[in-house]
């Protein structure tokens, strides 16, 4: 399996591990070694230990850089959205970090390989061996290109309560009414699949509109850009 | 205030800052700004907000390369106790980082000077600062001087709860009656002041001794000692 994922961390991002063993060690759960008494080396429990610190401050700083008008609290809600589990078993399933793990047959048999709170371990670990291995500089450059360039695209979104959001922003300046209203609701053209429009009102003022495949998705990003406008005021 | 501070890092640590006013920064607080509208800048939340991760990169390395052998149970365990409020409180007020604050005239009337959350604060901005300023290696260097060569001085096992940890270490071994027994009570010869020896036991066997200015702190020490022996076996 080394092989296979040095190969493709090459090729992908131009990483080339001086101690592979340290990568071993990143991709191999604790029941592994117990079954595999020869195997020899460590489970990724420690570089998991370090990986988790890595991941805290690469994207602290890398926010802190990037929106140098944000006060700590924006910042902050950034950094949980980007830096919990579902983010980084994302991230990981994208490389195809599930197929590389050493795991134990038990595990297996338990579903675990697919299971987000492994893959947030090992994405973690590897994290961690990439620090110690490479340095600093390379993993910002593999997270600006695996994962800080989504923040533009607004991946993260998915992992913040915007409505809870908008709902405690607004109740800050006084009692009110938040109503959302579906607006339409539209066949799309290509795969009979349907669009729902829906606004969100406060105190009958419309805030923003948001559309989506279900309602539930469009009051989302209705109630995300009225969070994000009002912010800005 | 800013020569004074300036004068004391380049005598103790050999620091000199690029942008002094980084320093300014990480030691301004909100309310300072408030009622000095002319004064310009920025409070010192966003350097915090950076320097806390920073502090848990820092001493999470630091831990990881000197104790190769431990396991991230212990790895965690001791830096929970060294990446907390009343650590970096007292770290901050080792360098009189208290008197160099900014403070709104409300938070000094109110004591908050000498408030431990207050010189948290202060402590990770200026970490944060120092480490935008003068990068990592430095940001290590400052902390092995003042802050992780405290771990072999046992600084940091007052912020650890041995007595717990002790038992629930006990407990996993199986139902244990653990009993904390007084000793002696002498008086020392310089000042008075009392000295209390303590045995911990377990199902009537003594695991360790230990002494203090009260019982409480002689059965912390012996707890401390009887866990550090238990994980060595």
């Amino acid at each position: 399996m080394l092989e296979e994922l040095q190969a493709q961390l090459k090729a992908d991002f131009n990483i080339a591990f001086n101690k592979p063993t340290l990568l071993v060690e990143a991709f191999t759960q604790g029941n592994y070694l117990n079954e595999h008494p020869h195997f020899g080396g460590r489970d990724y429990q420690r570089l998991e230990f370090l990986g988790d610190s890595v991941m805290q401050l690469s994207t602290a700083e890398y926010l802190f850089k990037k929106y140098p008008l944000w006060d700590e609290g924006r910042l902050t809600e950034l950094r949980i959205a980007m830096v919990q589990t579902r983010s980084f078993a994302y991230l990981a399933r994208e490389l195809a970090f599930d197929k590389y793990i050493l795991l134990g047959h038990g595990e297996e048999l338990n579903g675990a390989r697919n299971r987000d709170s492994l893959l947030e371990d090992v994405w973690e670990a590897f994290i961690g061996a990439l620090y110690l291995d490479q340095g600093h500089a390379t993993v910002q450059a593999f997270l600006q290109q695996q994962m800080f360039k989504k923040i533009d695209e607004g991946f993260f979104d998915q992992f913040i309560d915007y409505k809870s959001k908008l709902q405690e922003l607004l109740q800050k300046r006084g009692s009110v009414q938040i109503k959302y209203q579906k607006l339409s609701e539209t066949e799309s053209g290509t795969d009979n699949s349907q669009i729902f429009k829906v606004a969100v009102e406060v105190n009958r003022q419309v805030l923003a509109m948001g559309s989506g495949s279900s309602i539930k998705n469009a009051e989302k990003m209705a109630a995300r850009l009225a969070y994000q406008q009002l912010q800005q005021k």
